[in-house]
């Protein structure tokens, strides 16, 4: 197994009404103006921003608003925050919403905290961030992972680049707030589009084409199993607190480090693939990852076939025996059907993208950084590979 | 489920060589004079406590060391260590050891950091802390889960009393060396001993008798797992790097809250009973542990066999049935052979004590601090109760 560092210090506030503590636990960081940052309609149709805000009001927290994040969260709104911030001495910024908004939150931190510097260059990786405004969360959809992670994404709409930042402390939230309950009126599409993204964070550090830890790997499987037996009761029942609740924690610990603890860095190639269909055609996160990752799996499952058939055995039961060839690519079928079972996409096309032969070409182009880098580690994928996987996406 | 609380904001850097990283650790954390507290023998004879002490002045960190802490940690020495580092100004505690050493930072944290009362009120439970001093560890066995952990306990030789304190934030490490080959070396008691401690860490956890978790249950089913598996090994191969990282962070994670989350805070009444022979006796907590485990699991488990039963199938892959208590009893008897089978002892006498009736119904009435508290949650217990279990496991 690989050495490794876990560092997840974000406090988790888990359970019924736990919005409500929003304006104790401000006040107790001793914050003197807040930023509540939010999406868009939902947030102040369902009313949740206006209780947010009459909570802070009463805890005595002064505050400004900043809505309209967008999924795929853009540049511009991070820009437009960090001068709103500086105007307004803002020292703690909220994100009331889901991974768009807790990811805006980061990158406007690091803007604020950070003037020497532009903050796309974070983005880009030409500088490190050195500090970051603090964060707190009020979690409005299990997808993300954002609310405990170390990691933003963002897209700047010039050339439409989607591009991560990360950093192992510096823009984790110092809380989450997590009310299952916030997440009961979320279209379906959303809901298990969150489910595979959670899925999604699990497998990129599962499948890793080396030695592995044994309690990782077995915590790995068990939150699978979790995620796809409660998304596929979420399709029927959307307001059943314990399947939301489940997924909901599922979602955070598979993306704040747990699941790739002895198991190196992870293998990301999907998300790659994935960062370029959003960047491009502003596609739902999840849905993008269900489209690609049948195909990715199929490409590269014969340089390990063993870990895919024990991906098989241990998350769908499938029987294992002597032929790992054939037992991953069981376990392969199974995770599509279970995809389709949820009405997510398992291509391109039933993501609702019919891409020529030159449009795939220049996702690849994009995604390998104009042929000059490869991603991924299960098997390293060069520019021809990405456009392989994207064509047999279709 | 119940709602829950997770915060273990602990850094932990995981690996071969890493306690070499301990001085830049500390110069990061900008402390002006650190405490290095340890055991005894082993740690100079191995050499280990030479070489943190070398990394420290070589990274230009200035100490002075405080030996001599015994298993079941004294509060006389919790008292040497405060005076001492109110002398020396001390801002920053090392533990350079297991548990015990660990506990003993702690309330030496406490007990500087609160001048304003005697440091023994905060495990009587009288007092409150509002602080206490940051304390690093580099761990040297694996086996109470203190270097994450919200908790410490100390014995006063005062009445030979041992008793515990807990908050939730304020003595939880800030960071914790995690190298698996420091804990080669242990005597194969102590290391199988730990393993015990570990595994009833998750079990005092995971035997609540409410709704629990699906996800926590299956994390936590795993790490038992793990634990039964690398115990094993550690019998024939303690030298097994893998086996020892597998124990080592399985440490960790039973004790640094993630086993608990959604099902409420745990029965501890093992832990309650184990205390009083420890306070005693002196005997290896893991080791008493084990020796009382199986009469208290036969004692509560007709309370809900379903919830033993599971733990049966899905630990001990004991072919579950519509008979809850034939598999609850499977379970019980299961986990007492893993007991014997890694030497530990499964009654009083195993463990080296002959106690009388009198001598018995003396530790049940301390443990129920003089017939005026119950212990547990699977099933309530009151003095009569312990006495009963103290009793069956003779």
């Amino acid at each position: 197994m690989r050495d490794f560092e876990y560092y997840a210090p974000t406090r988790v506030i888990f359970g019924k009404d736990t919005h409500l503590q929003t304006g104790a636990l401000l006040k107790a960081q001793g914050c003197h103006r807040v930023l509540i940052h939010y999406g868009g309609e939902s947030a102040l149709r369902s009313g949740l921003l206006k209780e947010i805000c009459r909570n802070l009001a009463e805890a005595g927290v002064e505050y400004i608003t900043l809505g309209g994040v967008v999924p795929n969260p853009r540049l511009s709104k991070v820009r437009e925050g960090i001068d709103l911030c500086r105007r307004e001495n803002v020292d703690f910024l909220l994100a009331v919403g889901g991974g768009s908004v807790i990811d805006s939150c980061k990158a406007i931190g690091y803007g604020v905290a950070n003037p020497w510097t532009d903050v796309w260059n974070f983005f880009l990786k030409t500088e490190t961030p050195r500090a970051c405004l603090p964060i707190g969360v009020v979690l409005t959809i299990a997808a993300a992972g954002s609310e405990m992670s170390d990691s933003c994404v963002i897209t700047n709409e010039d050339g439409w680049l989607k591009r991560g930042s990360s950093h192992n402390s510096l823009c984790r939230p110092k809380f989450a707030i997590l009310n299952p309950r916030l997440t009961y009126t979320l279209p379906r599409y959303q809901t298990e589009s969150g489910c595979v993204d959670i899925l999604m964070h699990t497998m990129e550090r599962y499948f890793v084409n080396s030695e592995t830890m044994e309690i990782t790997d077995s915590i790995s499987e068990s939150l699978m199993q979790t995620v796809i037996y409660n998304a596929r009761i979420l399709m029927k029942e959307p307001g059943n607190y314990n399947a939301r609740a489940e997924i909901m924690w599922a979602a955070s610990l598979s993306h704040n480090g747990l699941t790739g603890c002895g198991t190196g860095g992870g293998d990301w190639a999907c998300h790659q693939l994935e960062h370029e269909l959003g960047g491009a055609y502003d596609v739902a996160h999840g849905a993008g990852l269900a489209a690609i990752w049948g195909s990715w799996a199929r490409y590269v499952y014969r340089e390990n076939p063993e870990r895919f058939a024990q991906f098989a055995a241990n998350v769908f039961d499938i029987p294992g025996g002597r032929d790992f060839e054939k037992t991953a690519l069981a376990g392969i079928q199974a995770m599509e059907d279970f995809f389709r079972s949820i009405e997510m996409p398992v291509s391109l096309s039933q993501l609702g993208l019919t891409l020529s032969e030159e449009e795939i070409h220049r996702l690849a182009f994009k995604c390998s950084f104009e042929d000059t880098r490869t991603i991924g580690v299960f098997k390293q994928l060069n520019m021809k590979d990405m456009e392989k996987i994207y064509l047999a996406a279709r």
